[in-house]
């Protein structure tokens, strides 16, 4: 990413994430707080400068907190405020910052509620969770019982340690917040759907009225299908530059099949900047840009199919569903998808699909003959407008010289009549669903949006 | 965790992972790589200490790497190493630790020789990554260009900061490494399928050299399906805790659908010690335990209908693909699944499974006597030995008072006869799909097992 504009620089605020959990640590779950922060975070303006993932110990725990908050003005915790043993995070944190627990009585109702409506019996434990630091905002928890905390923090505040010989670290003095002052620290229970409510009705808004951006944020991405990173950066790299140079941020992602390319722009200019940009990518990418900001491939076809009232048929051999699978993840599909099938064997393709034999016999289970009728057969079979259909080795074994593994064809068949390609996909198994999957539901949207 | 045995803790390895990449930061990938590694790192007897993600500046990612080898006998750092302008980490690490970059022979032929077999120009920028600080081992890349590098650090380096101003960081005083003279620094690059089997082949045998375990390590989890995990805590606590008194330590996970027992041990007794826990696990849950260490449900049932001859069919609604994307993510699937069929409307459960109309009508598409028919519509079509069948509601919209979202039946259909369930999984859309998939596939395992 190129350098911002300096004079934005200095007012930049600084956020650090603590993840904390012994299971992040032992690798049984992954740690989605990350991104998922992150991205919010980015999208609203904010940049996050350091993430720190550290076991459920209290050395841990005190050490990862008091260093973000020798270096950050906003230190967002996560974790640790459930009502078991291991849920130490509330506990450490006031005793770091020197504060006393109370019972708050509206948190301690609601825990109480819970289970009443629940017809649960409440353990003991769970009062532990109605405990809060003196001084600290309660953010309301409507999907779960643990509330989370938010602190402002004393600038001139003395660290106190589990052990005590530790001392109050000199990293302050090395990279200083922009404003000393202004610090907080925001705590939030580990369940993503408790999380991820509470941070953006009650965690965004603290955060807009205590950290006030230094001016317009602006932020756009656009998602390009079927080109190489290399590719993609090539092609905007020349045309981009002078709105680099007037504060505009360009990062690339890349994925399985697929590019993102981030505009972003702070200041009075941010809006005008980020619309020149998107400008040039759609006139760089055209048709190849397939989706903005969050939208993946399959929300962007339900969508297309739902506006011009078409429906959907798959018949799915080598990505086994994975196709099915994303496309059912959008909501309201069922309004466009009318059936799919999954016909690994050759008997299902012939009873189900109406693949011939001698089709079959001829070309073999993974040819553009077989995958022409099995896209064919679909759209017989369910009568929808339009339908998809891959046949492919997906590996690790069946490959052969002619057609190695990842060799896959893609059919389309719709009013206009069958489209075949072939391609090859030569990643391990899941990679190459995805990837083939991604693929399809590009051809599709192609052909939707062709006039 | 309980605490471990004092004596081997003194002997323990301090390891922090570093993450390089302000594709991190922005959010737009998830960080897969603390996971794999913890988990790795994890099941060999090491435990990771601290993880920290940082971006692409280099600022940040020296600080991060200085404060890590001032806490850690190993620091494995990822990302950073390619052509681009934003690969910074060789470079930076180098003048961190005041080493020369030279440029490596073979590392050269290696990234000259993978361009050739793709009659690929290669651009110039390649040979930095053929660049290897002095004294670095090299980590051969059979998939990729980047090498891995390892380096022994001395005790007493002087850091050389970009920043002239930062002097070494006191923390080594505060938290020393439990052997300061056996310290090392790994490089691995971004890539999963690159940065994977370096670190099996490569990391590994010098991790065993370099950090021999400070005696036997055994690690060993049992999957369990359908129970709550503060149910298995409670059946667990008190007959694990006298093998607790000898060195076990457990870990309980809890994930969609299932719960898994992690049970561990250091030292002499650790077979033994992890073998009674086992045993009681397993006395206690019977059944109910799917799997063992990684393998999941979709993995074991697939093994189980191979080793039975067995064949299995499916029909889904609400799953919409999700369970055959499941089954047909193991190798070998396609041996004993005939097909599967996604029937979201009502049409497509008459036509291809052969629902009767009357029985839509008078009970509903999410009903007993749907799944029912669905079940054995899929079995008589396919000839399948088994055949799963799942309707119900995965909402936002479409419950109703009796049959709320989250309600879903589930139907197996063998030799013995059909047998339904209803369910009640209240999550959101993605989850809702999962955990009935779980269900679904768990029902079939137990049949599959039952004498």
């Amino acid at each position: 990413m190129p350098p911002a504009q300096p004079g934005l620089t200095l007012r930049r605020v600084n956020i650090e994430l603590v993840n904390t959990g012994s299971e992040l640590m032992l690798g049984r779950v992954l740690n989605t707080h990350q991104q998922w922060l992150c991205r919010r975070l980015a999208d609203l303006g904010y940049l996050v400068t350091r993430q720190v993932a550290v076991p459920d110990t209290a050395p841990a725990i005190q050490s990862a907190v008091r260093e973000a908050l020798d270096r950050a003005n906003l230190v967002i915790v996560t974790g640790g405020l459930g009502p078991t043993s291991d849920d130490l995070t509330r506990d450490l944190i006031a005793q770091l910052l020197g504060k006393k627990l109370r019972l708050d009585e509206a948190v301690w109702h609601h825990i109480q509620r819970r289970f009443a409506a629940r017809n649960l019996p409440m353990p003991k434990n769970n009062e532990v969770q109605a405990l809060v630091p003196e001084g600290a905002l309660v953010l309301a928890n409507p999907n779960g019982t643990a509330p989370g905390l938010a602190m402002e923090v004393n600038e001139d505040k003395r660290w106190k340690m589990e052990d005590s010989k530790q001392t109050g670290s000199p990293s302050s003095i090395l990279n200083p917040p922009s404003s000393r002052s202004n610090r907080w620290l925001i705590m939030l229970p580990g369940p993503p759907r408790e999380l991820r409510p509470m941070f953006d009705d009650q965690v965004v808004p603290l955060l807009r009225r205590e950290f006030p951006p230094a001016g317009p944020f602006v932020c756009h991405t656009l998602r390009t299908g079927g080109l190489a990173e290399s590719l993609v950066q090539e092609k905007l790299g020349a045309p981009l530059s002078p709105l680099e140079a007037r504060g505009l941020e360009v990062g690339y992602c890349a994925r399985v099949g697929q590019v993102d390319v981030r505009l972003s722009a702070r200041g009075a200019e941010a809006e005008r900047v980020v619309h020149e940009a998107a400008a040039i990518v759609r006139q760089t990418f055209g048709a190849q840009i397939y989706g903005f900001d969050d939208e993946e491939i399959e929300l962007v076809v339900v969508r297309l199919l739902t506006e011009r009232r078409k429906t959907l048929a798959l018949a799915e051999s080598c990505t086994g569903g994975c196709i099915a699978h994303r496309v059912t993840n959008v909501p309201g599909a069922s309004a466009v998808f009318l059936g799919g099938f999954v016909t690994y064997s050759n008997e299902a393709k012939q009873k189900f699909l109406g693949v011939r034999p001698e089709t079959l016999a001829a070309h073999g289970a993974v040819s553009e003959a077989v995958a022409r009728e099995m896209a064919e057969g679909a759209r017989r079979g369910t009568g929808a407008d339009y339908a998809l259909a891959v046949t492919g080795i997906a590996g690790p074994a069946g490959g052969t010289q002619d057609k190695p593994v990842g060799t896959v064809f893609l059919a389309l068949v719709g009013e206009a009549g069958t489209e075949v390609e072939r391609r090859r996909n030569a990643y391990e198994r899941e990679t190459f669903k995805q990837l083939t999957a991604q693929q399809a539901l590009e051809k599709l949207r192609r052909q939707l949006i062709s006039p």
